[in-house]
């Protein structure tokens, strides 16, 4: 075994992928949540509550129209999704989303993570840069970073990111060689802050978009969880130049474990995202996309839709009322119109991840410490708290048990 | 809408993919192919018979299996896959392959094109050399492109990659900046040629790999598609020296519309390909890992593997005697032992992608072009005929309509 080197792997890795590597290590909370256990009670993952899953029912029946198209449902499929699969889903976002497309439009993915993938790969050259919010989604910052952008952040508000200062940096940046490429939001119920874009701003940012020749990838993987009247129409609704790479998944009003998901935008863009993902995995499942045809042809999706509103609307009370009745003062949170996550600012000498340790070893509760949300390295002190999987009665306790945590580290002074 | 640019998005496309897009416009095969109608007998894709996929009574069984896990199965899963479908492949691997792995050593994957794609993210830097056959797998070239390796072609004969000429090209890179990094090869049924590696150069690949401290990459779809008795182990069976990044599918044992594969590899390749899988689609789907444990556990895999290499030895058998029957003595092929191709060789005159429009407007037959397959631009004069999908009487006629497209180049001297 003397000549055996291949071993010292990190020698052979690319230099982007091992760039990544190393920025990954430097984050130790993938480790930390290794020590949960089943007493934990957990606001780490965005995991949907199988409550929220399709009827067992409802799947043989879906099962019976797979058999009855046996030899298509296990075939390989098309990389752009089976064109019958993507009219159904043209005819749900046009009953449900005022989304107009046509075929040419739409494309299936392995889940939404996988547009971003592709959005990565397609545009993202070494040092383009990127806006994306204060916070925004952990997973499109690791999907961007092997491309090696750079992020140019723009806050976010009560009324999602802030276009006003969007406007300026944007401006500040066409003067430099590299202006913004793109803008990435989460419009609706956006993680992690649970906000929802205003109306004014949707329409600010396409006027953005238009006037200095960007795009703008909207991320809408909440976009039925919400908890409020008056939800503005999608982003994409509203885009008449074409310039919104539009994304969404079945993952929150059917189930997560099919990965699938589409995309929404100009031909030309479609063309290239397919020709990318044709050398990732070829196609998405042909038979799992037999399966949400049937669902949303039969229209069980949209007939689920509210039923999926009320599971998450009364956890996220449980855990609004918990956080009201037990959270010191000191800690300041959104109140999520909708999504899945409560954010929370602790008070600036309190480091969350250090926070998480105590969390875990002594009350047995765990979340997810923020800076990892914020692409200006801020956010130490900031904790995104899911409530979509734990029951209501465990959010309440769960949130007892840290706001009892977090009194003691105030009272400590943060050590 | 004068403001309008975006649409130009060649200008936007990042410069590797922009660059691959750009290789892929210089071939206009994927154009011709969508010429490809109904009425054209097609000896293109690699599409399994639909007689080789799972009975519906046994996919009955496994949705009650998958229904009985509902919570799991419709739930997010593990980037390297369910532990217990790993462990259900992990003793189909021991009983079937002779393939010993533990749980850290292997990784699902969409298809084991996803394995490819990330053999090409994690270890070809710009420029790195990569050995692969003359003729190879079209699709992992596509795989490995965005990258931009240098290939190292070497030549494949009726028993497989010729490792004699290979060590010579090892010995040769050595002496360069870049010695070659690693060593793609399909040893059983290799794509396109069909031929089965010998032993002998199995156990030859793996000494030069240990000499000079390569890595192997083993591409196995057709491993159990084979014709012939005394089949070879896997490399992988063979590497005590853990140099084998081994992958296969469920594709052509089970069906190709459930995208599933697999990777087996040491544990630190495995753990860098997670963290690359996570970022670009999160996890394989759990409901079709529950579908396949269920298949594997009942053994339903293993007992209808019998049935399909007589499904395809059948075809096979069709194709060669229609082969030897029609096709004039100028054209050479080669007798695949495996998988689902023969590989033709026309007379050098001969423009294979020239023959294929009058082979589709005159004859209405279909075949891929062999140039494609060679990474050193050779091979215009060869084609791969596929005979997984169409019937043994339709695979007959296809050929003698097609050897009389031949006949008819060769008699006007290609032109």
């Amino acid at each position: 075994m003397e000549h055996y080197k291949v071993k010292e792997i990190s020698v052979l890795l690319t230099n982007s992928f091992a760039n990544r590597v190393d920025r990954m290590k430097s984050s130790d909370i993938r480790e930390l949540l290794k020590l949960i256990s089943a007493d934990i009670i957990s606001f780490t993952g965005g995991a949907p509550d199988p409550d929220a899953f399709p009827s067992p029912e409802q799947l043989r029946e879906a099962i019976d129209y797979i058999l009855a198209n046996r030899e298509k449902a296990f075939q390989y499929g098309i990389t752009d999704g089976l064109p019958s699969f993507r009219e159904s889903i043209i005819k749900f976002m046009e009953r449900q989303m005022a989304i107009k497309a046509e075929l040419k439009n739409v494309l299936v993915t392995n889940g939404s993570q996988e547009g971003l993938e592709v959005v990565g790969r397609l545009f993202i050259n070494k040092g383009d840069k990127v806006a994306v919010g204060l916070p925004t989604y952990l997973a499109a910052i690791q999907a961007f970073n092997l491309w090696r952008p750079k992020y140019i952040g723009v806050p976010v508000d009560k009324d999602g990111l802030n276009t006003f200062t969007l406007e300026a940096l944007v401006k500040k940046h066409r003067r430099t060689r590299k202006p913004i490429k793109f803008v990435y939001v989460v419009p609706t119920g956006q993680n992690p802050t649970g906000t929802i874009m205003s109306l004014e701003r949707r329409k600010h940012l396409l006027e953005i978009a238009s006037k200095y020749d960007l795009f703008i990838v909207e991320d809408d993987p909440y976009g039925f969880i919400t908890f409020r009247d008056n939800i503005p129409p999608r982003i994409k609704a509203l885009d008449d130049e074409d310039r919104v790479i539009y994304m969404s998944t079945f993952s929150k009003i059917f189930a997560p474990g099919v990965r699938l998901g589409w995309v929404v935008a100009n031909e030309t863009v479609i063309k290239h995202m397919s020709l990318a993902i044709q050398a990732i995995n070829l196609c998405p499942p042909n038979f799992n996309q037999y399966m949400l045809k049937y669902f949303l042809d039969k229209r069980l999706i949209d007939n689920n839709i509210p039923k999926i509103r009320r599971i998450y609307r009364e956890k996220r009370d449980a855990m609004l009322m918990a956080m009201d009745e037990y959270m010191p003062s000191e800690v300041n949170y959104y109140r999520p119109d909708a999504g899945f996550f409560v954010f929370a600012y602790l008070p600036d000498y309190i480091d969350a991840k250090k926070l998480l340790y105590y969390a875990i070893e002594k009350e047995k509760v765990a979340f997810v410490p923020g800076r990892s949300f914020f692409v200006d390295g801020s956010g130490y002190n900031t904790m995104r708290l899911s409530y979509s999987l734990p029951k209501p009665n465990v959010i309440i306790t769960g949130i007892e048990r840290l706001s009892r945590v977090i009194k003691d580290h105030i009272k400590r002074g943060g050590s």
